[in-house]
């Protein structure tokens, strides 16, 4: 089968050494894909995002078409004149981690309200805006729910602001985003719509499928699983392919985060073909998305094929998502 | 201050090399401990309970006076013969694994009516029957709920046999148990005392407080704590302390177990006394334990001195609950 080249709206490529070998996977896979800044340090600036943007480019195989979509990271400290300074320089969303939620979020947000005049300048430059929908300070399992009202208050005071509801897990969320205009879109995750907080904490502890936002309740998962296969243009794909090394993850504080990278499109495949949605698909992976941009869609086709593979253990040092599985479909190398 | 010396009414001793590491734990603090049976091989026989005791008695050291209470672990093939048999060796309890809910808990069961004829052995010959209250196939955070009309099935079925629900985990369990017929009761242990479902999942990953049941919720937490304190006889120490290697827990498929013995008396008089609760303790400890297996009260009393000390990172390879913390009182050793 054949697919329309993919746009994922959600990953992280990280810095230094881990840099080349996640970058090496995500554009097998990949036309395009949202860069995360949450790297250390963060990308707050024009600068941050050109250095970052070289950084990605530089280690770009010879030949190979794909685009990093930059962002910034939306701080308590961003300024209106860095929002155009942003925009300028090519950055196309800006990221708000709420305080503590998430892999270096701390010194995050915790006061979304003070941000008026940035999404007031995001809006009129255009950027989208990006949110870590989780809130500070809630039990875990009730972050997202009580993040919604801060959504529903944006989303209402900036109506033409461009907003992704990210890495969505609860049925509740999927439920405010189809209720909110068409401003407000939602991105989907690979893991959530495999798994539920079971498969972290149900047997025993597994650390390679814990992230943030936890994943949720079976009830929950179905949600997802409808919303991604709906055909409604509020719900694409952006993986939150989140790799850290063996070491961060089996240890006394694991790191959250699922490497989804390596598996992408042939678990979507299968996920979406178990689901008689085959048809949808693209829609889901390399349209909505784009459109919600505002960017075209991407050229050329990325070629499946009925090839069982079985997604090895470990890539540069790190567990991928269903490591040991074996996945009926298969990328073909060009 | 002293407190009568203690019951710890389900503790996991292990056996082979782990055995006498955790054991000179438990005597330092516990008169008598509820021993698990879920060693692998299970204990399930009357030979199995006096070797399983004979291997604890051979490591106690010389002079310490504690007395191991031997449980038996009831399996779809426990007959009423061995249970007569079981009763005859001494045992005061079996223990009833749903199945795969738990560590070794394998092959456990899943008929709960068919086991009838057991119970009615049990009832007959006054063993207590623990229950490990997780429903297999239920959701984890649904697992103790699901689970509570078997209990209230069997509690109304032997009236006179006692059952123990075992590391209540859940408002609902609690009410449950407050509300059913004085041949019920539950164990609370100290570390569903001290923590909720954030502290394993809510950070960072934090595989040394997994367990089963997993924790909870911060109001189901409260409604443990205030079981605890509240002077009902329904409600008593049972620590659940299970420990495992360091190695077993910070890996791809941790297991589940907190390790309290090394701390189980600080820890709670320090909890008892931030509730203003410390007139509460001994009955919760030392009393109502001892008065619900039919056992008189342990003889002697543990001194504890306010003495800081800060809990070691690690005993005999083992990772102990709240290491790294400083507590305020400490045992005075003899």
């Amino acid at each position: 089968m054949q697919l329309r080249r993919i746009d994922d709206m959600h990953v992280h490529l990280r810095q230094g050494d881990m840099l080349a070998g996640v970058l090496a996977q995500t554009v097998k896979q990949c036309a395009r894909a949202l860069v995360m800044p949450n790297t250390s340090p963060a990308v707050l600036t024009a600068e941050d995002v050109v250095n970052y943007r070289q950084s990605i480019l530089d280690l770009l195989p010879v030949g190979v078409d794909f685009k990093p979509l930059m962002t910034f990271k939306v701080v308590p400290s961003t300024t209106v004149l860095q929002i155009k300074e942003l925009k300028a320089c090519g950055a196309v969303a800006g990221k708000l981690y709420p305080d503590g939620v998430t892999t270096n979020s701390q010194g995050g947000v915790t006061d979304f309200k003070a941000l008026y005049p940035i999404y007031q300048a995001m809006q009129e430059e255009g950027l989208v805006l990006c949110l870590h929908g989780e809130m500070p300070g809630a039990f875990s399992l009730d972050r997202e729910s009580k993040f919604l009202s801060v959504l529903q208050a944006i989303a209402a005071d900036f109506p033409d602001l461009k907003i992704v509801l990210e890495h969505a897990t609860t049925a509740e969320a999927i439920q405010c985003v189809q209720a909110l205009g068409p401003n407000v879109a939602a991105t989907l995750t690979v893991h959530h719509l495999y798994i539920t907080l079971d498969d972290v904490i149900g047997g025993n502890l597994n650390p390679h499928v814990f992230c943030k936002p936890v994943a949720k309740r079976p009830e929950d998962r179905d949600v997802l699983i409808a919303a991604a296969i709906s055909g409604n243009a509020k719900f694409f794909l952006g993986s939150d392919s989140a790799p850290h090394h063996i070491s961060a993850k089996e240890c006394a504080c694991g790191a959250a985060g699922v490497y989804t990278a390596p598996v992408l499109v042939p678990a979507l495949v299968e996920l979406f073909e178990k689901h008689g949605a085959l048809a949808k698909l693209e829609r889901f992976t390399s349209e909505f998305g784009a459109n919600f941009y505002g960017l075209p869609l991407n050229e050329g086709m990325l070629i499946l094929e009925e090839k069982h593979w079985t997604v090895p253990d470990e890539y540069h040092g790190v567990k991928p998502f269903l490591s040991g599985l074996n996945l009926k479909w298969s990328i073909k190398e060009n």
